[in-house]
């Protein structure tokens, strides 16, 4: 575990120097991303993004879950956002696993489903059919899909 | 919307540059940061981690559902990653709000349940209880909780 010192540390350092200042709460391109929970990703970056723009939803496999869904329409209603983007990656550890496989490496006797997928492409498709067709979401409410491939830094659109 | 032709262009841009190159799949800290959606937080800039070291879960309040418990099982089972740090943060849209009112400005509806809570640190508070009870996760799997103060930058450990 990182020492809670550390962290302290290192938002001091942070919090001197402050270099966004004060944002407003409703993200100022009105805009969603949902993607995965990997670490090698960091969406802001990758879209070209700033601090301030942006909600940023991330659970394990960018899939657009009841949760992702309660999380967008709070986004919409109460902060504004238009539109998501749904950001899948190569070399998710979801990719082609099952959830007999996951429930092996932990261990437990759960019947949990983790979400395992075995096809990117249609998965990100999915996630977006899910946002188009939410009752939660007015029919304006735009959505698109992309893959991120962990390699090259390269999005492709769906 | 932002224009597709607008990300793509911003990710030429980045993928050029790549400037994390090649990393691995598990997280170097270990670690899982929890936190809200909110378009003013920069987790890992506020934490002085680095692109690689964490998974990241995002939703609309940064509460522990099962969604997040789901995503921590897998971040620890596939990614070796053994703890957690749960950031609340200060102004956030649902705090001090009620079903009823998000409700109302969706104008749908709705019965749905959109984790609105009272109090802010026993929001945090809870999120790590619920990581440190789950079944899916070892008792070794810890769990901080800390509050990101957004007009300060500040943490405050709970």
């Amino acid at each position: 575990m990182i020492p809670t010192d550390e962290l302290h540390a290192a938002n001091e350092r942070f919090a001197d120097a402050f270099p966004h200042g004060w944002l407003e709460r409703r993200p100022r391109r009105r805009l969603v991303v949902v993607t995965c929970m990997d670490a090698r990703m960091e969406p802001l970056e990758i879209l070209g993004l700033q601090v301030g723009d942006a909600n940023v939803l991330r659970n394990a496999g960018g899939i657009v879950t009841a949760d992702v869904l309660r999380s967008l329409a709070v986004s919409h209603a109460l902060l504004g956002t238009q539109s998501a983007v749904v950001l899948g990656h190569t070399e998710c550890g979801l990719h082609g696993m099952t959830n007999d496989e996951v429930r092996a490496r932990l261990g437990a006797s759960t019947r949990g489903d983790f979400l395992p997928f075995a096809d990117l492409e249609e998965s990100v498709r999915e996630s977006v059919r899910r946002i188009e067709g939410s009752e939660l979401l007015p029919p304006s409410f735009a959505a698109s899909g992309f893959v991120y491939d962990v390699r090259s830094g390269r999005l492709q659109s769906l």
